[in-house]
């Protein structure tokens, strides 16, 4: 049995940097189900069209009648559904409540200082036709030109409030091996994930040394044969 | 059985007020354990010097030969302890760690906009002894006179900026009666305890209409026979 991901890349097919598709990647792991993470690009919109939408990732679950399901949350969730007798990526109702506490913080909060670090170096990573159009839609929500929301100044602002923004969860991961406890849940892979962003283009990037998060992030990128750890990463 | 908590009040001994004396008495009404809320003030330092420290919550457990707590996580980890065939707060390493991150993100980011709509407030309900420690301790920490961190703009400001962080648990209220999921867990009276600051205060004081958030706060004041709710507020 072997689903299929549609997971962006930049020129470099090898390289996968999306927070979501990370999100999904991961989940995909720890119910311990085989899957093709399919490379794709921003425009290749007519290959995932049968989505009924244009982004990724999308999941279609060969072993379901191709099932497809698009957005990293459904995916979780459908798993789940889909997957009862494999490790659950969320076990109840409180922990889907947890998850999606920590998924709105993540998405709300955590990207924001992210977003400089990584915008431009993301649309460095591209292919001429995903420039045009990350450009265009990135500047467009932004409403700043790709070289102001990753300015030098935006930059060094931007690891400083990253680590600020990592004390929500820090305290959690002082007193437990994850933010799931024990065992790592969901609510890790949306923010692993997220972080896997600026990992995953950024050979330098690292968070603060001497924290219980950044231990955290090692331990996630060790998980599943070391997964994420063995991801190529874009060159320097 | 009744254990005795200590709990901050202004010079109106009825009206509470303290976020985390809050917490404290909704994890005691979860647990379903009798308790008195004595009425302590902030210099009444000698009252609580048995306990080794001179903040509140401060709890007495008369049924386990007067074992003293302090610190509102320490209280609530130590019920689940002390009485685990009631209900418990935090039913696993999980919620333990659900609860903790909720706990961060609240003492972090959501005592943020409450503090200029609820410091100078505070001031003006203390008893005249409990004004001039407040004043100076307060004054000292944020670094700026009272009446500036509660100017009309700075409430105003919290207003609007109270909304946006309470985005966070938004998405989650949406999909689920509480925090913890179906049932309250002690990650929702950390947050309900902290919004109770302004509430027990600001008899004007309400969350924005229409939201998930502000209907999670209405069935909070309901828990328990209306504990919350009928708790007296400060007058106008």
């Amino acid at each position: 049995m072997t689903l299929k991901l549609y997971d962006l890349c930049g020129s470099n097919a090898d390289v996968r940097f999306s927070p979501f598709c990370w999100r999904s990647k991961l989940a995909l792991k720890h119910k311990g189900l085989d899957f093709d993470a399919v490379p794709w690009r921003f425009t290749d919109k007519d290959a995932i069209a049968f989505s009924g939408q244009g982004r990724v990732p999308v999941l279609v679950d060969t072993a379901h009648d191709d099932k497809t399901v698009s957005d990293s949350w459904s995916i979780a969730t459908y798993l789940d559904e889909a997957y009862p007798d494999r490790p659950m990526l969320m076990k109840d109702e409180a922990a889907r409540a947890a998850a999606k506490t920590i998924q709105a913080w993540t998405d709300g909060l955590l990207f924001v200082p992210l977003r400089p670090i990584a915008v431009k170096r993301v649309w460095d990573l591209l292919d001429p036709n995903d420039q045009t159009y990350f450009r265009e839609t990135r500047e467009a929500a932004l409403k700043q030109p790709l070289e102001e929301v990753s300015s030098e100044a935006a930059i060094a602002d931007g690891y400083k409030k990253l680590g600020q923004t990592l004390r929500t969860i820090e305290p959690t991961l002082t007193d437990h091996a994850f933010l799931g406890g024990a065992e790592p849940f969901y609510g890790d892979y949306v923010v692993f994930g997220t972080l896997m962003w600026a990992h995953a283009i950024l050979p330098n990037h690292s968070l603060d040394a001497d924290t219980a998060s950044a231990a955290w992030f090692e331990r996630m990128l060790d998980l599943y044969g070391g997964y994420a750890r063995n991801a190529p990463r874009a060159a320097a």
